[in-house]
């Protein structure tokens, strides 16, 4: 299904009875660049020296990717699942999920859509069966105030379970003896755990890097460094709208230098006043001045289906 | 110039000497399947049958252009003219006036942006000397309590002045003798007009179609049959934002089939929040429903420059 509408559907429903994605390597290949350096294959006995090169550095890579409407809705409304791209579009994100560490949400996300968070592409390295790609994401969810009520029926726990996916981190800034036992247990059972990012307070004039309902917020520093101390070299920033405003917010000051690659899909549709939208507040330079919008630089379009892809970096 | 920047430069300023843009024709020639039938060469003697073909319809044909950013917006702020879109999508702009009858604006852009609203593209016909193209569209304003102080210093006046466009249709609900003679004088002496559009009280609780500053709106149907009435068999609807998002209002219902053609060039930056923004507001359907979101078939993309065109026509 390729419209605009509120869709009832889960989002792992199944295309094939396996539920699994096929991205063409032809449209793979476009995407190389614009992805950190591939992990060693599982059949691969050296480690390269790319992977090596990067661990240096004191954050993850960072793809911020998301889908939108022509008018820069992520979602008619939080809470509504709006079936933006198309399928073939679906099917890269998937894709790029092989290709990351981890996965981050803000818990807007979590607690909205109940996301699966897992990859659902093809392996490419079984050639005989269909086979769940074996890169599976870390999902990193940002909850300040541990507000999401995470338990057996979520649907990132189930896959965990199934082994389709993998156990939750959770950035909390509250201590984490003090997150429900029952979630900890939960969490934990699987794999995953709450960690906690020290949180600043935020001022509630709108001002506050990354400003949010709990009047707690994370500099974006603090959890990417958290991210790479948890032995994560890359991250997709998948959404949702606070998250992403926050992210670009800094990126347009300048004085970050955050997000790695960029790519976006964008859908032939207005999704109308009301949406769930992608629009930064607009910054303020050290110089008082209006920090000059945030602009992309090596960019490449890619017509995928319907839509269509955007690659590029931020210019800096 | 290539960001998105406050530019303060004039949307005139010319290219090489002359100020004529070149359009490839290769890149014309993927857009001639959203296009009105081309209007015939000064040099044919035949009428060509597609241009007599569409003389029956009670309304032009309708394209729906313009350039936004990724966060849907036209510019910074009214009045702030911002360079959004690169030098290849401007030319193209021009290439897709040649190739209407008519340009359409609100007077909100009129009023910010005092624009040419003249077709500079170079002429495809004289291979020896470059030369303007010789099809210049007529600017149509919609101005329904005829606020815009037009002059001798307007652009468009200057521009008609040096037969580099036309004289500017000025739809408006006043009845045409109540518009001040002067400006009057100014339209007419370069062969344009006031023409009187029967305007609808707006209600001021935001639902009335087209709902806009002055209190009083036209029916966008009155509108088009104006302008075919007129004789121009094609208009492009430029913008700003007020016009584009009540024609999308009207489209998202259904109810009525307006626009034959979208064109949207999008740039590679977030300009934030603030903006100009087109996103149109939710329209109820007949039966009460939110009306599904205006969505388009038969898409094409063509990445131009550091850009992106789509094309395609409204599903409905
Ligand atoms: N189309 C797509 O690609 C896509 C992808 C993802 C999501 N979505 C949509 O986006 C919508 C949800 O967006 P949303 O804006 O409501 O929620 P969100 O961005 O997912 O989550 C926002 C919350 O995350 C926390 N947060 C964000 N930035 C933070 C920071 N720097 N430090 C600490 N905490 C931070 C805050 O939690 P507190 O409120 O507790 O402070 C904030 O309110 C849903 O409708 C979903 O479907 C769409
Ligand atoms: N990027 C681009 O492609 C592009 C193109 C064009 C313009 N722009 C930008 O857009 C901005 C201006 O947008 P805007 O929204 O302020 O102004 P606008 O849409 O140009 O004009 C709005 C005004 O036009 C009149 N109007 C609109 N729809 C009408 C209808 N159905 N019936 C009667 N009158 C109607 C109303 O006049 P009253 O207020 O008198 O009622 C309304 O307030 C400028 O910053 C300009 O640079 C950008």
């Amino acid at each position: 299904m390729n419209s605009a509408v509120p869709s009832t559907e889960p989002q792992g429903t199944p295309s094939p009875s396996d539920g699994l994605l096929d991205f063409p390597a032809s449209s793979a290949l476009k995407l190389e660049p614009h992805l950190p350096p591939p992990p060693p294959s599982p059949a691969a006995t050296t480690t390269t020296d790319t992977t090596k090169s990067k661990t240096s550095s004191t954050k993850p890579f960072v793809t911020l990717t998301f889908a939108t409407s022509l008018d820069s809705s992520l979602s008619l409304a939080p809470g509504v699942r709006t079936t933006l791209s198309g399928p073939q579009s679906k099917a890269m994100t998937h894709f790029l999920r092989s290709r990351h560490a981890a996965i981050l949400v803000g818990v807007g996300t979590a607690v909205a859509d109940d996301p699966g968070l897992n990859c659902k592409i093809l392996s490419p390295f079984s050639s005989s069966q269909r086979e769940q790609h074996p890169n599976q994401p870390r999902p990193i969810i940002l909850d300040p105030s541990a507000r999401w009520e995470v338990s057996e029926k979520s649907k990132v726990i189930q896959l965990a379970r199934l082994k389709q996916g993998l156990g939750p981190f959770i950035f909390t800034a509250r201590r984490v003896e003090e997150v429900p036992e029952e979630r900890r247990g939960v969490v934990e059972g699987m794999g995953g755990k709450y960690v906690h990012v020290e949180g600043l307070k935020v001022k509630g004039d709108g001002e506050g890097e990354g400003e949010t309902g709990s009047g707690e917020s994370f500099a974006w520093a603090d959890v990417l460094r958290t991210i790479k101390e948890e032995g994560l070299d890359s991250v997709m920033i998948e959404g949702g709208g606070s998250v992403i405003n926050s992210l670009l917010a800094l990126e347009q000051g300048g004085e970050q230098e955050l997000v790695d690659s960029v790519i976006v899909t964008i859908a032939p549709t207005w999704l109308g006043a009301g949406g769930v939208l992608v629009c930064p507040p607009r910054a303020v330079g050290r110089d008082g001045q209006p920090a000059p919008p945030v602009r992309l630089r090596d960019v490449s379009w890619h017509p995928l289906g319907e839509d269509v892809v955007l690659c590029g970096k931020i210019l800096r």
